[in-house]
Order: structure tokens, then C-alpha cells, then sequence
């Protein structure tokens, strides 16, 4: 039985017991403040007084305003309770949210083609072997079956109607995107997705844009052909320094006169923090001042381990943001298939940069996506991808914890990647250390933008997606035994590193 | 049982008797040029002489001849026989050819999106309600099934090796190109081929490029974005004049220092005819003596009713032909595949431009299209679809023959369009007669590049590959209504019209 909570004029139907409560009164706090129900500045009830009307658990309800906060629907302050986020607008779109919030597609940092080697722990690409090959060619057949003959025709520049259609609903459910089929532009993937965006901002004038300490250089490097300038924030240990872009906008430098930046909010790609909740605040502040643009890379949203994935920032202001998504991630960059969620401004130039005609994007694969989306056959894709890499994740850090207890997993739980900070001078040893026991993985440098002034540190940024399941344990092995602190390692301080094997020179 | 003819040092084995004893012919001197048993310059035997040679009928002989003229392996000059044209190549590849030549996958012009009125004659687009769904999704599972899971991942930038391995094979019996899986790359359908190209060309310092007096204004448009200028070559009853690059290099104009030039020369698109034997040879030879370019637009070569097509011109010089074709005209524009033969000093700088990886294209569709070549269904569709293009084409040149005798079919029988040579003066009546009928059809003149100095005419651009089959013949009706000299309409010269009918006015 439902009960109803009538506090400031907003009815709050939440079920009291079972499973979904806690996703439920979250979802319908959001729905609240979406609507304008519960307008900006509003103080809540406590967690104890709300807890006591619903007649539910008072964790429940803290859980839910945590969960509000990070998305930056809520704001908490010490001493003054929670409050509804200054600035949040009711939806200027049709209602494509559904009650129940649930894991999301999304784009995804892609990365150079590369021979493999015995174990291959670069980030970036899914278990490939799980792909669902029944299931999608079921999805291809039931597609191609029902399409019209002008299906197969040069298309629409934003792509088929039945795949925008799915992903509006999708994502408002799975990932908060508060979007319409109209203003959703299939692509080949994020990087073309990133091609489109940095054309139009060029043809607006831009000529820099704003983008994180770490990222990668694949698309700064797109970005700059496009004729932008890429200029990276500061980074700490609350994560991008979001602060800057309004110090930028008012006393100039590097950052005067950006106006646009490309981020990762629910989880900086590689450093895995999800974005502060005051910085989310900040950034959306920032581009509401200025007619500021985010462009907010989502690659991997819905592979979150611990909890409710964070929202999307786009849902805090379609107005300024383009949400990115891909299948990259939650199928198969084979596929090369993303989308951009586009403010209402921005949708007539990125069409026209796309072109006439859908010139770009196959339509067999976004009919099959869409019937594999609207089928139910993504959602149960992503809970066992999401099974799947959580506990090849929590192998990793127990793993860890035992053998190489001087070397740290940083970063929430999420995704399908993990960086692994390391003693001060010890990245290019351990990286020769992997190569020589046949482990292609990362060091964090070379995630790090040229020009940035953040603090250099030592990691490994460890990508536990690619290995099929049965080759898990043994890249498991090889990436501690190239570990320091291994048993093997010892580190001696101050940058110098003796190890226990031989090493060969570079 | 074989005879083998030892004139010259050749051995050519040809079967005497059957229905492929001209294609046999035809593909053994092809074979015996290609591979420089023939020479440059040598002058073969009479068709007289050599058909008693095999014991084959002389119009064989004269029939072979001719196809080998059209293509540019042979020439023919009154009063002096037939000779291998001078400066045929031995081929540089290895051997892909196969001993019969077969129908061809090719590329061809898109076309902007739009509604569909009552019937659509607007050249493009194939029959897409005959497209052949069971058959490919049968190649797509069996494709899917065998695909290793690596084809998943970020991939290749030229593509599936599947693909460009089926297509090498397919292009060397159907088309006569000359190349190898390595120098293909496969692209997102003419339109993406095309702009990497110019990409490459602006690279390469050039501001200037050739295109025929008719063709498609998206394509100006894509290279005039590369940054490119389009020169419009001249055009009269033997097709674009190519000695005008020769002329130009020489000369200085317009075409001085032009150092490339974009053609359709199997059929000429719109005006339908094949570039004239001696044009070929023309082009061929600026391309070799000033390290020109020649972009091959082979867009639907295997659409040919009355012969074998002719070759591909990129079977002559590959070295100095990119060969581009398009599953868009065979199959469907939907699918977004195409693929650029490449010559060999141009592959490395195609390939950087599409990226590091495959950003571009989609792996399934690509696997699916490389099982459907490889187990003949490909071979298949294209008889199928060539039987119903010319049943379309015969009762067109039939009905207007009844009802609109003014009005003549022009251009050779091939592909999925006609142009239809209206009296002067006429076409703007003529489209707005067809508008008022419910006819989609365009007028010569959009084809016309605004800078051509070729002789206006009057004409309509009419596709037959559109309509459905069960609609063609409504369609038919439609168009010979809104012809002049349909029994209605009366020419009163010098460009006045009167029409039996009232037009809406513009």
C-alpha cells in the first residue's frame, strides 16, 4: 500500500517495503523537483520526520538525499539541512521519465587498435566474448522483419526514429536524461559524436574549450584538428576543478573566454571519482551564466557496483549540456553506435553537420539496438555485464589487498576500470615490469593532458573488461607480479625502485 | 574441349562452344594484356582470322573485340585493325582475377532525403521493398556465428579483412579491378570515400579538382568543403572530354595545375552514356604523364542490360585510379557501405584520415555483406535485381515509344535511371506537369554544374529503380501524362508551350 506525503503541497507516493523503496522515493523526489513541485531553495524534512511519515527506514531516506546530492538535484550543508539545488528548472521536454531508475547505455573512451598480448588490461573495451550474439541477432531478425522498405533509404540525419525513441525512454529511466526523439543525433560512436560537436562549435566561433587533467588524448587531439584549443582545469582530490571555468570567465588567462567543456561527470575517465556534488553545481552554474556548453561524455553510467549510478548532469539543465552516450561500452565498440542528447538550441547545427541525409550511421544495427532496447534485451545485457565486471573488480582489489598491499585501488565502484596508485617513480618500472610478464596495461601519464598543472602521481590504469572470464585469474596473477610490493618489489624511496626479477632495458 | 591459340606467343584457351564463349574470349585477352603477354602496340589477328583460329563464330570475335575497345585494352583505328592500346600496364598486384567476368558491386550518387509523393522518379534509390531481408539475415547469422570476437573491438581502420577479401575477389571478375585486400578501404558509403579523399587531396597541397558538366551538386558541395574548387570539363556527344585535362596541363585556365578529376565512367551520371573508348585512353594517359588522379565513381556497373559492363577504368592504371563503389545502388543506401580501391601510394594517407581505428563503420553489417558476396547471394540479388531494372527500363522505352513519340530515351541500357530529351524550352513545364501528376522527377538542369560550358538541354532525370513493383507501371502512366507529345501537350517551338492540361503556376 502506497502512503502519501503531503509536506509542501507534494504528494509522494512511495511503496514502504520491498526492494525499490529506496530507488523509488528517489525517483519521485526527483520527479518533485523536476516538475516544479518542490521549487528550488525548498528546505526538506529531516530524514528522521520524513522516514516517520512514510513509515520507512530512516537510512532509506538518507540514502536517497545522499544519492540526490551527488546528482545535484539536493544540496546539503552542515547546520542547515537538505534543500532543493538553487536553479533547478522544471522540464521544458515532454515526460519520458519512468518510476524506477535502472542501469543506462552510454559513450565510452575508445583507444587505438593494438596487437594483444598474453593478458590485456587497457581500459577502454568491453568483454568482447560476452557479447550477446543470440540475443542481438534475435533483436536483428524481429527488427528487419517489421522495418518498412524506407527504413533502407538515405535517412534522417539524427538517425532512425525507433532507436532515438528507445533511448529517449531509456535513459530518462537509467540515467535521469530528460530529452525527447527529436533532439537525439545517432552516431558512429563518441568520437564521431565529438567530430560533430567540435565542427559546430568551431562554425560558432569558439576556438578553446575546457577539458579535464586526465583524459584521453584521442579526442583532445580530434578536438584541436577541429580547431580547438584544448585547455585543461585543475584536478584535486575532490576531483575536476570545475571552479576555475567561472574564475576564467571573469579574470581571463588560458580559461577567458571558454565557453564550452568536455567532461566525465559520473566517472572521470581514468581517475574514477564521480564529480564532486559542488563541482556538478559549479559547472552547471557556470554555463547557465555564460551560455556555457558541457559536453558530458557518459560512457560507462551504468556499470555502478555499490549503489545507483549518479544521474546525468544533463538532467540538472538539457539546456546546456549535450549528454553522449555509445554502446561501446555496454556491447561492443565493433558496433559504432552512440548518441548525442542535444539542447534544443544546438540540434538544428549538429544535423546540419551531419549532413543532408544520415550519410554516416547504418540502419540495421539502430533498428536492431532499438528493438533490443524496447525488448528488455539491454537492460538484462547490462545487469550480467554489471555482474560480471563487479566481481572481476572485487577479485582485483582482494587480490591486491593480499599481494601487493603497498598499492592502492582508487576510485568508486564502477565501470571497467580501476587506477592502482603506485610509490612515488615507480610507473615506467612497473610498466616494463607488465610487459615483461606479457600484460599490456596503462600508466596514468599518458592519460594526462600536456599542459596540465595537477600533480603528477604514479598509477596504473587497469582495464578488467577486456579479458574473457577464463583469462581473468591468470591477468590477475601477472599484473601482481608486476606490482610493486609484490614480495618480489621493494620499494627503497625517493623514486628508486630494485626489483626482485630481472628487468629488461627500454 | 579447349583450343589453344599460340599467334604471338599467347596461349589462349577458350572453350569453342556454350553460352560463356565470349566472356571467355573476352576475359583470355583481357588476361593475356594484363599480363604483358600481349604487348603494348601489338596488332591481333582479324576477327576473321581469328575466329577460324578457334573454331568460334566471327561475330564472337568482333563482339569480344569491341568489349575490350570499350574498356580501354584494345583499339581500333579504321583501316588498321585492332592493337593492345598503348601504355596498358602489366599489373603490379597480385592475381585476383578470375577467368569470367560477373555482375559488379559498385558505388553511386546519393541523393537528399525528402517525403515520397504519389510516385517517385527521383534517381538514387534501388527498389528497396526487394530487398532481399531473408538472405541477409541468414549471411548475418551465419556471419555472426563464425566471428571471432576480436571483430567486436575497435578495428582496423580499412575495415574488415572479411570484406575487403570478398570485395578484392568480387571486384576483379565483376569489374575488372585490379587490387588486393590491403588497398581496399571500406567507408560509410560514397559520400564518406568522397570526403576522405578530398581530405587527402587538400593534404597533398591541391585547391583544385576536375569534375564532368553533369554529376551530383552534394558532391561539388563535399569537395568545395574539403577545399577544394570543382572545374566543370566540357561535355558533348561522345561524354565529358577529357582532353581537356591534357589541354589544361599544358594550357594553364581553369585546368591549369589541375592534378586530379572525379568521373562516372561506366555510366555516366545522369546522361547515361559510357565514357567513349577513346576518352578512357585520354584520362589514363594525363593521369600517367602528370601524376593525375582519377576518382572513379563506379556507382552501378553491374546494372548493364544489354552487354557486359564495361571494365572499371581502374583495371587499366591502378596506380592512378581510386575505384570507388557502393552497396547503396545494389542493396540499400541504408546499409552505409562502400568501399575505395586504392592505388597503393594513396592507402597510407586514406587511412590515416579515416583515424587510427575503424571510428566510421560498423563490423556486423560489414561481416554480413562480406558472407552474402562470399556465398553467392550477392551474385544472386544483383540478376534478380538486373531482370526486374530492365523489365522497368524495356516497358519505359516501350510506353513512351507509344505515347510520348517527341521524347527519346537516351544514354546506353544500364542502371537505375534515363534521361529523357525533351523539346528545348520545355523542361520547367514539363516538371511542373509531373508535380501536378504526383510525379517526383528532376530536371536536367540540377545536374548541371554552374560553372559547365556545355550546351544546355532539356531533359528529365527519370529513376526507375524507386517505385515498388506492383507501382511502376501507375508511375509510367504519371510520367507520360506529363510528357509534351503525350497526345495532350503540344510543342509550338522556340520554347512556347501549350499544355492540354492547366499547370499550377510556380
Amino acid at each position: 500500500m502506497a502512503k502519501s506525503w503531503a509536506t509542501f503541497g507534494v504528494d509522494l507516493h512511495v511503496e514502504p517495503t520491498g526492494p525499490g523503496v529506496r530507488r523509488g522515493l528517489t525517483e519521485a523526489l526527483r520527479e518533485a523537483v523536476r516538475s516544479g513541485r518542490l521549487a528550488s531553495g525548498t528546505r526538506l524534512p529531516s530524514s528522521r520526520s520524513l522516514a516517520a511519515d512514510l513509515g520507512i527506514a530512516r537510512n532509506t531516506v538518507a540514502e536517497a538525499y545522499a544519492d540526490l546530492v551527488a546528482e545535484g538535484w539536493l544540496t546539503a550543508r552542515q547546520g542547515s539541512g537538505t534543500s532543493v539545488a538553487p536553479g533547478v528548472p522544471p522540464t521544458p521536454f515532454g515526460q519520458w521519465g519512468s518510476p524506477v531508475p535502472a542501469p543506462a547505455a552510454t559513450s565510452a573512451p575508445g583507444r587505438p587498435a593494438r596487437a594483444r598480448p598474453a593478458y590485456d588490461l587497457v581500459p577502454g573495451t568491453p568483454d568482447l566474448s560476452s557479447f550477446p550474439r543470440a540475443a542481438w541477432l534475435k533483436a536483428s531478425r524481429r527488427a528487419l522483419t517489421v522495418a518498412p522498405s524506407e527504413a533502407l533509404d538515405y535517412g534522417d540525419p539524427r538517425g532512425r526514429v525507433e532507436l532515438r525513441t528507445a533511448l529517449a525512454g531509456y535513459l530518462a529511466r537509467a540515467r535521469g536524461v530528460r530529452t525527447d526523439p527529436e533532439h537525439i543525433v545517432i552516431c558512429s560512436g563518441f568520437v564521431h559524436g565529438l567530430m560533430l560537436l567540435g565542427q559546430v562549435l568551431r562554425g560558432r566561433g569558439l576556438t578553446s574549450l575546457a577539458v579535464e587533467s586526465y583524459g584521453l588524448d584521442v579526442h583532445w587531439r580530434l578536438l584541436e584538428a577541429a580547431g580547438l584549443r584544448t585547455v585543461p582545469l585543475g584536478f584535486d582530490e575532490l576531483g575536476t576543478r570545475t571552479e576555475e571555468l567561472a574564475a576564467g570567465a571573469q579574470g581571463g588567462g588560458a580559461l577567458g573566454g571558454v565557453r564550452a567543456v568536455l567532461m566525465t561527470p559520473a566517472h572521470q575517465f581514468p581517475m574514477g571519482a564521480s564529480l564532486h556534488p559542488d563541482r556538478r553545481a559549479q559547472v552547471v552554474d557556470w554555463a547557465r551564466r555564460g551560455d556555457g556548453l558541457i559536453l558530458e561524455d557518459d560512457y560507462d553510467g551504468e556499470f555502478r557496483y555499490d549503489r545507483q549510478p549518479v544521474g546525468a548532469l544533463q538532467g540538472l539543465d538539457p539546456e546546456h549540456v549535450v549528454h553522449v552516450g555509445t554502446a561501446s561500452k555496454s556491447l561492443a565498440p565493433g558496433l559504432r553506435l552512440g548518441w548525442l542528447v542535444l539542447p534544443p538550441s544546438l540540434a538544428p547545427e549538429v544535423v546540419a553537420a551531419k549532413g543532408g541525409v544520415d550519410w554516416a550511421c547504418g540502419v540495421l544495427d539502430q533498428l536492431t539496438l532499438a528493438e533490443f532496447i524496447t525488448s528488455g534485451a539491454y537492460d538484462r545485457h547490462v545487469r550480467a555485464s554489471r555482474l560480471r565486471y563487479r566481481r572481476r573488480r572485487d577479485a582485483l582489489v582482494a587480490r591486491l589487498t593480499e599481494r601487493a598491499p603497498g598499492v592502492s585501488a582508487t576510485g568508486i565502484a564502477a565501470g571497467l576500470h580501476v587506477v592502482l596508485r603506485l610509490p612515488p617513480g615507480t610507473e615506467q618500472a612497473t610498466l616494463r615490469a607488465a610487459a615483461w610478464h606479457g600484460l599490456a596495461v596503462h600508466g596514468l601519464d599518458r592519460y594526462r593532458h600536456p599542459e596540465s598543472t595537477a600533480e603528477r602521481s604514479d598509477a596504473l590504469v587497469v582495464g578488467y573488461g577486456t579479458p574473457p572470464d577464463h583469462g581473468w585469474s591468470g591477468a590477475l596473477d601477472a599484473l601482481c607480479a608486476a606490482l610493486p610490493f609484490n614480495g618480489t618489489f621493494h620499494n627503497e624511496g625517493g623514486g628508486g625502485l630494485s626489483h626482485g626479477i630481472e628487468l629488461p632495458h627500454e
